[in-house]
């Protein structure tokens, strides 16, 4: 590894800000790459972000609708979920996908790993695709009221082209299924 | 719009727990919607991220590598920062591409616009295209420390595909890209 991929930050200190069970915000006094000092605020998850596309036969893919409290807005998605860290992201993800919709799947795949906000947090996102689906009773936590809705998939992607989606990790996995569908 | 559709939350109280120039953090007392008080901490962000992915007529795109501070890694991403209240999207991408790369384009186009981390944070992406490339030095500010680097495009659908990049917005560009090229 040469000199310039080596750590240009330095901290010197840090002090904790905020916690709940869900995020801890410390803010670190830092030496900035230019050897300047200044401030870094970071938000520190403490589950990893689950998400599974479910996808039917034909094409058609399950959608979920909820009120997000820090957008103040109704948003379309995939089943997402909290993963902490006892739980593997594939068991986290087979069990928000039945709260959240009742569904089983037969085949469960991995299509991406991503840093959700890397500028301010060190969130971890792991999306995945779900197919071989089949359905039962859900089972939603307290904090979510959801609508849940079958959408073709004409449809699923004139939603994401009109910004109808813009849930990144939703964008994430129905982008992933684009392409699948266009390479056959 | 239907009863289901209004929001369910219902913020009793909020007060401001951390404040920096670049985020603020709240925690509102809720009653969330089954009904029991809870609480919810909000990290609000005082700039929209954007990002734009620099496109070669030849398909080879340009990325900058740099420590992404929160995760304490090396990033390899498209050119990125910080859209303040008074700056459009557009004039923010522009001048992040020249001071990141220094080059300019003929054209730009929103590709995407994302909410990142909807559970947690109200950040919004505008993600862009830039094609109609100039060359010219680049200014990066003195929190980066950047390396620069014009990748074919078939290595970086392979960096996507290995999970060499991560990063949530880079990830919606690069895909948007390979669904452009397979739909011809």
């Amino acid at each position: 590894m040469s000199d310039h991929r080596e750590n240009p930050w330095r901290a010197v200190a840090t002090r904790p800000v905020y916690d709940n069970p869900w995020i801890r915000v410390r803010q670190d006094e830092v030496i900035r790459p230019d050897g300047l000092p200044g401030i870094y605020g970071v938000v520190e998850f403490k589950n990893r972000a689950v998400g599974v596309l479910p996808v039917e036969d034909d094409g058609s893919i399950w959608l979920v609708g909820q009120h997000r409290y820090p957008l103040d807005a109704y948003s379309w998605e995939m089943p997402e979920g909290g993963c902490p860290p006892e739980e593997s992201p594939d068991e986290a993800v087979l069990r928000e996908l039945k709260e959240e919709t009742g569904m089983t799947c037969d085949r469960l795949e991995l299509v991406a790993r991503c840093h959700l906000s890397n500028s301010v947090s060190d969130e971890e996102a792991f999306i995945y695709r779900a197919s071989g689906l089949t359905h039962g009773p859900s089972d939603p936590e307290g904090t979510e009221r959801l609508e849940v809705r079958r959408v073709p998939w004409a449809e699923a992607w004139r939603m994401l082209k009109d910004g109808e989606i813009t849930d990144a990790m939703s964008v994430v996995a129905i982008l992933h299924e684009a392409v699948r569908r266009l390479e056959g």
